[in-house]
C-alpha cells in the first residue's frame, strides 16, 4: 500500500505540474492500473477504468475481489525466488503431469494476459486507433508514446533535455574488460537468441524505427525467406527439400550466385563466402550461418522422414508439412531449452498448446517495439572465439560464414559451446556494438518511449525508487543521478541495461518481467498452437507430430552433424556458479585489437 | 441416426469406388464430423478425429458427453422455427436483459465456433499449411478443395463432367418475370448488402478467384479507401473530416478530378458524374453512391460531435477516433437492423461485445471464398427504380451516381425504400447479372469446391437426399437430375440458388446456416469488440461510445438528410406477407427493355 500511496502522490503531483504548465494533463500519466487517460478540454482529464478491476478517479481503488486477489498474490521477486529455488519441491511438481500442467498453464495465462491482443497502440498515436489493429507495417506499442505537448521527454519527470546518447554509451556501456555471464551462458546461446529473434525483429529503418517489415511472430521467415519469392528460390522443388550443396562432405546452403535472394554482403566478401540464406543479414556472423545451415539440414531430414511415411505426397505437400513441423520444433526448443535456460527455473517448462484450449487466449501476435529494444542483448557478445585452437576476434568473425565450412560443423559447434557469453549489463558492450546501442537509445527517444518506471508498472512491477535501488552500485547510481536527475525520468533501454541482475538470473527483473509476457505470448499464439492445427494430421501423422513433441537443442544439432556429437547446451561445459568478480579479474580475454567502430546500419 | 448410417454408407461406398479407381482414397471424404482425412500411401487413409468429440475409424461415434449433447440439441429447422415464431415468448425474452443476453451469447458462440480461427485452408492446398494462416492474399476456405486426383470434380460423386455453366444460367437462373422477395425486402436493403459486403469481398481476379486484395473484415475500407494513400486523398485534414463538396445545398463526395483516387468509370461517364469514393467500383450504381455519401456525411457529423467534446484534439485524433466510431456504428446497424431483417427472428439481436469477454472467442477474421460465393445475391436486383415518378431501368442506373444528386438524397432514399427487391432464388437473375452468375459457377469449379451436401454437413445441417427435397419443385428437380445425376454431385453455388426458401425466410436453409457463422464471426471478431478496445475512452468518451450504442439505420439516414426524413427500413412500407405467386402473376414490373449483357469483369 505504501507503493500505491507513493504512486498516487507522484501522479497527483504530476498532474498539478502539468496543469500549472498548461500542457496536456495526461503527461503525468495519472491513471493507474491500466486506466486510460482521456483529455477533457485543454486542462482536464478523466481516467477510463473499464476492465481494470479498479475504480476511483485514477483507477486507484481495487474492487473487492481484486483486493483479495492482490492480497493473496506474491510479489514478482518472491515468485521468481520460489521458481529458481527449492529443487526438491519442483522435482515433485515436474514429476506429476497434473501439477506440472497446472503451473505451466498459470505461467502462460498470467504472462500472456499482460499483452494486449488485438494490439492497441502505434508509435504515432498516443490513443487507440484502427491503424494499431490493422496496419501491420507498425510495430505495436504496449504503452502509448508520450504526447508531443508534454513538459519533458518522459512526460513531467526528468530533465527537459535527455543526456547525449554518446555520453551514455561512453560512460556506461563501453566494455573495459569482458565480463562473463554469471550463469555460464555460452556463444551457442547468444547466437541462438540472435538467430531466432531476427525472424521477427525487422525494423524498417527507411520508414522509421516504429515500422517493421516482418510477420510479427515465429514464422520461420529467417529460414525460408521474407516472402514466397525468396522461399521459391531457396526450395529445390524435389521431395519438399531446400537447396543445399555439398562441401567437404557436408551439406551447406547454396552460394548466392546459385540462388539469387536478397543478401547484404559488403563487396569485399568473396563469392565463395556469399551464401543464400532466409534472412538477408545472416551472412554477418558465422554463428548465424551455423544455425541457418542446421535448420536447412533439419528441414531436409524431416522431408526424408515424411517421404518415407507418405510416398504418395508431392513436393508441395512435403515442403508445406515440413515447414509446419519446423515451426513446431522451433517453439518446442525455444520454450524447453532456451527459455528454460533464460529463466533458470527449477520448474521444467513444457510446450503443451492444449493447456490453453479452454481459455480466452488469442492466437494472434504483434511484435512490440519495446520488445525489440529490450532484446538488444549485445553485451552477450564475447571478445573472441576459439575454434579448434584458432582464435578469431569478433571483428574477424564479421561476414565470414566460410569459417564454419572451413572448420566443419562439429568443430564450430564445439567452439561455440565452450565460449562463454558476456554478462547482459552495463560496461559490457563490445566496441563493435556500441553504435547499435547508441542508435537504440536515440530511437527510443524518437519513439517517445515512456520511462522505465512506467513500463515496470505496466508489467506488474513496483516502480524503482532510486538509482541505487536500480543498480545496487553507488558509482553507477551517482553517474545516473547526474545524467538523469530523477529515477522517474530514466529512459527505458538505458534503465534495462543499468539494472542489477536478479539472484540466479542472467537479467534484471525488468527485462524478465517485461520480456517474459511478449515472449510467452509470441510463442503460444502461433497458429500451430490453435485447436484446429494442433493435431497429428497437420504434421503428416503421429510420426511428424512426435518430431515436434520430442524436439530439443541436442537433437537439432546432433541429428544434423556428421560423426560424434560434441556436448551441446546453452551453458559452457562443467560450469559451476562462482565469484564473477574474481572471474573478471583473472579473465584472459581482453582482446581489443580493433578500434574500428561497427558502423553498419543494421538491426543486429 | 438414420442420416448417420446413410452418411457412413455413402462414405464407405465412396471409399470403395476410390480405391477401385486407385485414386486418392480421401476423395470420398470418408471422415465424418470434422475429422481430417490423411492418406497413408496410395490406397489407404486414416481419419484424425482430434478435437471432434467423435471416435471411430471415420470419427462416426460420438463420445458419451457428445451423445447427450446431440440428443438434447434441436435440429436447425426446429431452432429456426422457434426463433421466427412465438412472438409472445420472444417479447418476454427481449424484455429481460439477462434472458436476452443469454440467448445472444448462445447465438454468437454457436455460430462463430463453426468458423476455423486461425484459418486452416487455402484454395491451393487440400491440407493445412502455414500459407493458410499467414498469407493474407488468399481467401481462406472452410472446406479444403477436392484433391486434383479424384474420379469426379466433386470427389467420387456426380458426373465426370459438370454441366456447361451457360446451360445452367439459361435454364435455371435467367429471370423471365421479376419475382419479388416474399418478405418484402426493398432496394435500400439490397444496396446496403452490396455496399457493406464489398468492403471485404474483393477478389483479386488477376491472381485468380482464390485470391483477394482486402482486409478480411469490417475495416470500413469501402468508406476510407483500400490503403493509407487513398485515405489521405479522401481526407480534408481539417477537424478530422473527409472532403465533401456542396451541390444543390447538400454535401457530396468530391469529384474524381478534385481527389485523385483509383476509380473504375468507363470513359463515357462525364466528369461531373465521376465521384471519388472509398471503393473503386462504387460509381457503378446510384444505390452504392447513396450509401457512400451517407457514410461520408455521418463521418463529418461525428467529427463535429467529437470536436465539440474535445476542442483540444487535433485533426488526426478526430479522424482516427471518428473512424473507430464509424466501424462501431456499422457493426451495430448490421447486427440490429440488417441481420435482424435477414433472420426474421422474433428474438431481438443485440450488439454487446462484452458477452464474449470470458469465452475463447478469437478477435481475428479471414474472409472465406465460400462466403463470397454464397453472398452473390444478384436476384435481389429489381428491374427498375422509381424515383419521384421517374422510372430508371437497371441498365439506366449503371454508372449514374449523378441520379442521386439530381433528385436529392431524400427523394432517392424514398424511392429505394419503396422499391421491392427480388427473391433470392432460381429464375430471378436480371439479364445484366447473368454473366456474374456464370463466372461464379466457373470459379467454384476452378477452386474445386466440395459439393453442397459436404458444406451442409460442415455447417451442422443434414445432407439433402434428393433434388425434390432441395427444391420442393418437381420441374426444377427434374432439370437438376438431368444435369447433375446425383444430389451428392450438386455443386455449391448452384445448389444454394436452387434451394427452396425456409418458412418465413428470404433464403434457403443452406445460405442461412452456412452464411450465418461467417457473418457473426466477421462482425464480432472485429478488434473494436475486444476487451481493450470496447470502452468509452477508445471512442472519445461516453458521448462517442453512445453514438455506437444507439446507432440505427433510421438515425444513419435521417441525421444525414436535409428536411423531413422519409420512412426508412429494409422492408417496403406497409408490407403484409401474402401470396407471392399471386404477386408475380399480377406484377407490373416486367421491364426487359435491354438485352445487352452485363459484361464488366467485376465482383459486383
Amino acid at each position: 500500500m505504501k507503493n500505491m500511496n507513493f504512486i498516487l502522490y507522484v501522479a497527483v503531483l504530476g498532474a498539478t505540474i502539468a496543469v500549472c504548465k498548461t500542457g496536456n494533463p495526461c503527461c503525468s500519466f495519472p491513471c493507474q492500473n491500466g486506466g486510460v487517460c482521456l483529455t477533457q478540454g485543454y486542462d482536464n482529464y478523466i481516467c477510463d477504468c473499464t476492465g481494470t478491476e479498479f475504480d476511483g478517479h485514477h483507477c486507484e481503488t481495487p474492487t473487492f475481489m481484486k483486493k483479495i486477489q492482490l492480497w493473496l498474490k506474491p510479489s514478482s521477486e518472491t515468485l521468481n525466488g520460489i521458481l529458481t529455488n527449492y529443487p526438491w519441491f519442483w522435482a515433485v511438481v515436474n514429476y506429476f503431469p497434473s501439477l506440472s500442467n497446472f503451473v505451466m498453464k498459470k505461467v502462460i495465462t498470467i504472462r500472456s494476459a499482460m499483452v494486449d491482443s488485438p494490439p492497441t497502440y502505434t508509435s504515432d498515436h498516443p490513443y487507440i486507433t484502427w491503424e494499431a489493429a490493422a496496419n501491420l507495417s507498425y510495430f505495436t506499442r504496449s504503452l502509448p508514446p508520450v504526447p508531443l505537448d508534454c513538459p519533458t521527454p518522459l512526460g513531467v519527470w526528468g530533465k527537459k533535455m535527455l543526456p547525449d546518447a554518446q555520453v551514455i554509451v561512453n560512460k556506461l556501456l563501453r566494455r573495459e574488460k569482458f565480463i562473463p555471464d554469471p550463469r555460464g551462458s555460452n556463444a551457442l546461446f547468444a547466437f541462438f537468441a540472435q538467430h531466432f529473434t531476427h525472424q521477427f525483429f525487422k525494423t524498417d529503418f527507411k520508414r522509421g524505427p516504429g515500422f517493421q517489415w516482418g510477420g510479427h511472430g515465429v514464422d520461420v521467415s529467417h529460414i525460408y525467406g521474407k516472402d514466397k519469392g525468396v522461399e521459391n528460390v531457396l526450395r529445390s522443388f524435389r521431395n519438399g527439400k531446400l537447396q543445399v550443396q555439398e562441401i567437404n562432405g557436408e551439406d551447406w546452403p547454396p552460394f548466392l550466385e546459385d540462388a539469387n535472394v536478397p543478401m547484404t554482403y559488403p563487396p569485399s566478401v568473396p563469392k565463395q563466402s556469399q551464401f543464400a540464406l532466409g534472412h538477408s543479414s545472416f551472412g554477418l556472423l558465422p554463428g548465424l550461418f551455423m544455425y541457418a545451415t542446421i535448420w536447412a539440414r533439419e528441414h531436409n531430414r524431416v522431408c526424408d522422414v515424411l517421404k518415407n511415411e507418405h510416398p504418395e505426397w508431392d513436393d508441395e505437400q512435403l515442403f508445406q508439412t515440413t515447414k509446419l513441423i519446423i515451426i513446431g520444433e522451433t517453439i518446442k526448443i525455444v520454450i524447453e531449452d532456451y527459455v528454460q535456460h533464460l529463466s533458470n527455473y527449477n520448474f521444467q517448462l513444457t510446450f503443451k498448446p492444449e493447456l490453453l484450449f479452454d481459455t480466452p487466449h488469442q492466437y494472434q501476435n504483434r511484435i512490440a517495439v519495446e520488445f525489440n529494444h529490450l532484446y538488444h542483448w549485445h553485451p552477450l557478445m564475447p571478445e573472441s572465439f576459439n575454434i579448434s585452437g584458432t582464435v578469431y576476434t569478433l571483428k574477424e568473425f564479421l561476414f565470414r560464414p566460410d569459417i564454419v565450412v572451413k572448420h566443419g560443423m562439429n568443430n564450430f559447434v564445439e567452439g561455440m559451446n565452450k565460449q562463454r557469453a558476456g554478462r547482459m549489463s552495463h560496461h559490457n558492450h563490445h566496441l563493435l556494438t556500441l553504435n547499435v546501442a547508441k542508435e537504440t537509445i536515440e530511437h527510443g527517444r524518437q519513439l517517445r518511449f515512456q520511462s522505465l518506471n512506467q513500463y515496470r508498472k505496466r508489467f506488474g512491477l513496483p516502480p524503482i525508487k532510486s538509482f541505487l535501488e536500480l543498480t545496487g552500485d553507488e558509482t553507477l547510481a551517482k553517474d545516473l543521478e547526474e545524467l538523469y536527475g530523477d529515477i522517474d525520468g530514466l529512459e527505458f533501454y538505458v534503465g534495462l541495461l543499468m539494472e542489477k541482475l536478479r539472484p540466479k538470473s542472467i537479467f534484471g527483473s525488468s527485462i524478465i518481467e517485461i520480456g517474459g509476457p511478449f515472449s510467452v505470448k509470441g510463442l503460444m499464439s502461433n497458429p500451430i498452437c490453435s485447436p484446429k492445427y494442433w493435431k497429428p494430421s497437420t504434421f503428416g501423422g503421429e510420426t511428424g507430430f512426435n518430431i515436434i513433441k520430442t524436439a530439443s537443442l541436442k537433437k537439432l544439432l546432433c541429428l544434423n552433424m556428421k560423426g560424434e556429437c560434441p556436448s551441446v547446451s546453452f551453458r559452457v561445459p562443467d560450469f559451476v556458479e562462482g565469484d564473477v568478480e574474481a572471474e573478471v579479474r583473472n579473465c584472459c580475454q581482453n582482446d581489443r585489437s580493433s578500434n574500428d567502430s561497427y558502423n553498419r546500419k543494421t538491426d543486429l
